[in-house]
């Protein structure tokens, strides 16, 4: 890895970096932590997670704030995740596009995070991604979802700030909402206001979440119409950057920080677990033989791991070996 | 646990059991399988899979299959597995409905697995769930989840025959199928047949499907209208039970059963390493400190439940623990 076009800022080092991270490859955990410790301004990178359902906007909105965030000279790295990408091929299409029109900008950063075999995959690499893009001091990081299912809300943890986008034509947007992911979100945005029915939408909003206000936060609830321009989006940037201000005043940006720290240890812990179960030949031997309960078995192959962690000692596996098992 | 009204078919203590599976109770992996080795009949047990977008019709597609299974003498239980069910609801309302039909006939089960936490843990229930039902000796067992995303297809794989439901309308239903669902279905309901469009949704699934054949079984594409009583529903019984004779005849069943032990045991490694790296204090203290990689952290706690496993053998954990951590 040529961690002097890394730091330089060469998209094509950057793109190779984000690609190893994906294959899992032992040695970026370590290349992510070396680079952080020489970057000062970590403070300074804004996480901004931007979630919705399919349709509703959400990749003009953030083209739109990129746009805004570009003109105030702040480096743009989006990455959009989409947990069902092998199945519905969008967010890659899409970005394409996207690509291709900031393509001459070196502010701009702009990549799909697929789903590769298992979304705890996505996840970790996106978490880790996103720490490497602060680590090089880039000022957003926006982590683009589709869906507001579980698994989506789970990549939208990564954030410090979170912004909901529905439409007035989504017709369950209320109702999803109300069933518990107000706690998540941090801004609304009713994108497409210019159909009918926003005003609706944000009423029936803004009075549910006054109801649920937490922390000394009234997560805004904006009226925007990303395709005809900034309309709106303007709005969006300066209530995420009210957001930010809060969470730094209240220390919450901390908690969140840290929260986020924990929650990936989790998921590396459950990977390099399952990662291991997967290489031990006695898996495929014992899935033949229903005579003993799978719980025990798993228990068994777990005592295995220990003994072989025993042996190498906590300093992690020696570089180019895989940290998290087989990419099958 | 009384397993003697369990084996006497009683709808509230299969409830309970579940429930105490969903807890994650450490016995209840041993109650399986102690009931498993003494039901003789285990292979008996037909595992369908149902999954298809929100408003597709699966639930009353799966209703109309329950009542031509019960008039063959054979008990159905349903899993109704919404891996969103805590922002949506809808599962959970759904089925108290199926339930209050059901309620006289004790050869008929309904049950919502909803998403407690964490999609593993939703999965692994179900796994447990199946095995239960299984052990008990439930001719029909079926799985029935929302989507077509990729965490659905996931609980999809614990079945022996998948059935995806799609509709004329769902425009994008070709188009997801096209993208990869083929390996996955093994028999396709065009459902709501009685809506325009669904002559060509059929033509262009089964040219589809043509292309992609693999093991000797052509996917059938059926046309099913639910709604309006067993119209294409006893087609769709029957090519179900073609599909498990298929996988009977060509050794497909063991081999699935085979794969489906293996990916339950490494889930469940998973689930114990993530649930004891959960209840270690010194994540909580190393969250808020960013000195050490999180890579590191994660390899140091593997290394610690390591010594913890050795302590304690590899027999499982005592009864009464929690095998697979804090529900939180």
């Amino acid at each position: 890895m040529d961690t002097e076009a890394l730091r330089g800022g060469d998209p094509r080092a950057l793109a190779r970096a984000i690609s190893a991270i994906e294959e899992q490859q032992a040695w970026t955990g370590d290349l992510i932590h070396e680079l952080a410790a020489e970057e000062e301004g970590q403070a300074r990178t804004h996480l901004v997670g931007v979630t919705g359902a399919p349709g509703s906007g959400k990749s003009t909105l953030v083209d739109a704030l990129t746009s805004i965030w570009r003109g105030q000279g702040r480096r743009v790295a989006v990455l959009a995740v989409d947990p069902n990408s092998p199945f519905t091929g969008g967010a890659i299409l899409g970005d394409r596009v996207r690509m291709q029109r900031h393509a001459l900008d070196r502010g701009v950063f702009i990549r799909s995070m697929g789903a590769r075999g298992h979304l705890g995959g996505v996840s970790l690499a996106t978490r880790a991604t996103s720490r490497l893009l602060q680590a090089l001091g880039w000022e957003m990081v926006v982590v683009e979802t589709v869906g507001v299912g579980q698994s989506e809300l789970e990549i939208c943890e990564i954030a410090d700030s979170v912004v909901l986008v529905t439409t007035p034509a989504a017709g369950d947007g209320v109702q999803v909402i109300k069933a518990g992911i107000t706690e998540i979100a941090d801004i609304f945005a009713v994108n497409k206001a210019d159909l009918s029915g926003v005003d609706g939408v944000v009423r029936e909003l803004r009075q549910l979440i006054r109801s649920h206000t937490q922390g000394g936060w009234e997560a805004p609830v904006l009226a925007t119409v990303a395709s005809s321009g900034p309309e709106g989006a303007a709005e969006l940037a300066e209530a995420l950057e009210r957001h930010r201000q809060h969470l730094d005043e209240t220390g919450e940006r901390g908690l969140r920080a840290s929260r986020r720290r924990r929650d990936e240890v989790v998921e590396l812990v459950g990977a390099y677990a399952t990662g291991f179960a997967r290489r031990q030949p006695e898996l495929e031997v014992a899935a033949g033989d229903a005579s003993e309960p799978p719980e025990r078995l798993a228990r068994r192959l777990l005592g295995r791991m220990a003994a072989e962690e025993r042996n190498m000692g906590s300093a992690g596996a020696p570089p180019g070996s895989r940290g998290v098992g087989d990419a099958g």
